[in-house]
């Protein structure tokens, strides 16, 4: 009997987590095949955007973290469709058959349709959007403190983030204390402690994700850092020069996106149903109906919570404990499949320095404690020993100095240069 | 009596110690332009390059070195000439005079009148650069394992080197390193250890700036690590598909420039004296001819070692020296100046993994010795504590893993998003 392979398109959460449990399976044989040459701790992105750390920080190369496992391949070639008739996913380095495909690719910024916004107001999805908002951030800081125009410095000195939800939080929180600690002492010209932020947010909360109180609680701290939090504010323009919030217009020379994402462009490929974000509606097993052996998981796919019903969040542990599930269903092959079950261990979301909110099962707390819980269960996650403990030498050290490690503006100045032309000829084995 | 106003421009060794001996002097006001945000500590530059360390672990912004300074102003701007009669230097944020001036912005990669190789080429002067030959490397290897041709999968395993200064040598052994440890185990359809390093120098051997005995050594340490050395191979084409050393032509899918330098173009808008280089012929205090409150310092000027007549050599200590020494004759303004004496502590190279040549003043070794040495001295002079710590961290971990901490390919997709516009609105003050 032949192997059975298993294809893998994807090497985040969900996607390493179905090539481990494959691991080293007699019998099976895996392919991953990833744009990325590396697996991004995404949780942590929005770090890298505020020059807390560093790209390798928080990325390690998927071939690295699989290197072990024999019986997996990892191949860098950016997926283009999948026909589930043939069996067959193309992609920019040629076809690849599967007897088993897990699609894992995640999601991307969406703008609802006001894609023109995107230069203006860039989302925080990948490595080089994470570096591009750090260099337009401490840019605006550079150009306030070059020009004498009080009208335009003010310009230059407001950041306006668009979306309350974790993400959003999390970079206003840490824009206000730049300007507050980081620089506060750096500038001749301008005095980054008038930095303004504002967090707009269209629906009545901020994180409604999390208990009302706790919002609350994330509302007052963010107030206190100096952020203006601003709730039922309907972004209706982002231009150059700022955001329009219906009639009244806020000048802010920088603009960042944390209002919404839209699953990966391959699921339209797959010609089944998808719901408004553009994910997969998926069976109980994670599978695609009418379809056993093609799974989809992560923030591509729209599961239901067996226990509430409602859609799963798109956060990391839905990711990681579906790439478990599906590997195992790979691995064990069982007659009867048991519905995928998302244990819900809470969740956490940071504001800034010694400020979080957590809610676990049985159990609500904000502060420091959730600060530091925060911080336990990031450096516990981050893949590779070194990663773990240079960010946690990089935290100490601004924990104490609050200083922030990465402040470099490094200019996209390489675009002359053409990329080598990398050859395809594989075609499906 | 009003301020004199001192200008820098260019924050590396040369500027930076200008500006710090000038520290909180009364009287001077002292205004530093860098068209970087940034400090880079050079030396390390080849490791970003190597994926050992990242771009922030040897990179620190220049006004947070220089935050307590309160005479000093650091501004992101790019000069682009000087007008010595109307004391002034022309940026793209205005124009700025000046009482005394101090030119160091170093140097980039020259090509010889072959600047068609570059994009085939690319040399190591600045972070992008480093940040793009860290993709090329590592995605040759990322197509080899992607392709099925032998012959193809040879050409992207091989890389030459060419220019076998310090530069070259630790770029080949480096990826000599790579392919033979580092990358060993994580690919399935090639295998690294084929990987073909060649090192192609002009001149009768490598490390001309060494001794005989010890550029022999470093060339036995290469070849043992797998590195073809080949001296008198003048490169006469770079092309797409690999170089030509007269007839014989190499088939390379990465090729790195290691050759030549030249002084930064400003230079030439003095109108003084140049060398072949493109660099400052300055008096014995560093100043420009004719102009004494104008001076050239680091890789920008031409000077001669008060001892052996010999121009000395472009490297950071040189650098350094030069900036401290025109800073104090600015600070204490001697009526007899004494002219700068360069004190050479001796030289380093490393080769690799525990293989280092050193030459200090009375002795010469090589070996494990000199690659503690060289540590040592590389993690002294980096510029604050968290990257010392930091970067100690990652090579502690590299040394016992054979590791590369940095191993990210992140492409330039930014390029569609245009640069937020910056103003400039300054004039003479």
């Amino acid at each position: 009997m032949s192997e059975r392979r298993v294809l893998i398109v994807g090497g985040g959460f969900a996607g390493l987590n179905v090539a481990k449990a494959l691991s080293n399976r007699a019998g099976v044989s895996v392919t991953l095949i990833d744009r990325q040459n590396h697996h991004l701790f995404q949780p942590l992105l929005y770090q890298v955007a505020m020059a807390a750390l560093s790209p390798a920080d928080i990325a390690a190369p998927i071939r690295s973290i699989l290197s072990r496992s024999r019986n997996v391949r990892v191949l860098q070639a950016e997926a283009r469709s999948v026909d589930l008739k043939s069996r067959a996913v193309l992609t920019d380095a040629g076809t690849f058959g599967y007897d088993a495909l897990v699609l894992a690719c995640g999601a991307t910024h969406a703008y609802f349709g006001h894609e023109e916004w995107e230069p203006h107001a860039p989302g925080l999805k990948s490595l080089p959007q994470a570096t591009e908002i750090r260099r337009r951030v401490l840019s605006a800081f550079e150009t306030a403190e070059r020009i004498q125009d009080a009208g335009e410095q003010e310009r230059w000195l407001t950041f306006a983030i668009i979306g309350g939800g974790p993400t959003g939080v999390e970079l206003a929180g840490a824009i206000a204390e730049m300007g507050r600690h980081t620089l506060a002492r750096d500038f001749r010209n301008v005095d980054p402690r008038r930095t303004r932020v504002l967090l707009l947010e269209a629906g009545p909360r901020i994180l409604p994700a999390f208990q009302e109180k706790q919002a609350q609680r994330a509302t007052r701290d963010l107030q206190g850092m100096g952020v203006q939090v601003r709730v039922d504010a309907r972004v209706t323009k982002v231009s150059a020069d700022g955001v329009d919030i219906g009639a009244e217009h806020v000048r802010a020379a920088t603009v960042l996106w944390a209002a919404g994402v839209r699953a990966a462009p391959i699921a339209r490929s797959l010609g089944v149903e998808l719901d408004n974000a553009g994910r997969v509606l998926v069976e109980a097993d994670l599978s695609v109906p009418g379809y056993p052996q093609v799974f989809v998981a992560g923030d591509l796919a729209r599961a239901l919570d067996i226990e509430t019903g409602k859609p799963l969040p798109g956060v990391a542990t839905v990711a990681q404990q579906q790439g478990k599930y599906v590997g195992k269903l790979l691995r064990d092959d069982p007659s009867v499949r048991q519905p995928f079950r998302y244990k819900n261990e809470g969740q956490l979301a940071t504001i800034g320095r010694s400020h979080a909110i957590a809610e676990l099962k049985h159990f609500n707390f904000a502060g420091r404690p959730a600060w530091w819980l925060w911080l336990l269960v990031h450096i516990y996650g981050l893949t590779g020993f070194r990663n773990r403990l240079t960010v946690l030498v990089q935290w100490a050290w601004s924990y104490f100095t609050f200083g922030r490690g990465a402040r470099l503006i490094v200019p996209p100045e390489w675009r002359e240069y053409p990329a080598p032309e990398t050859p395809s000829e594989r075609t499906t084995r």
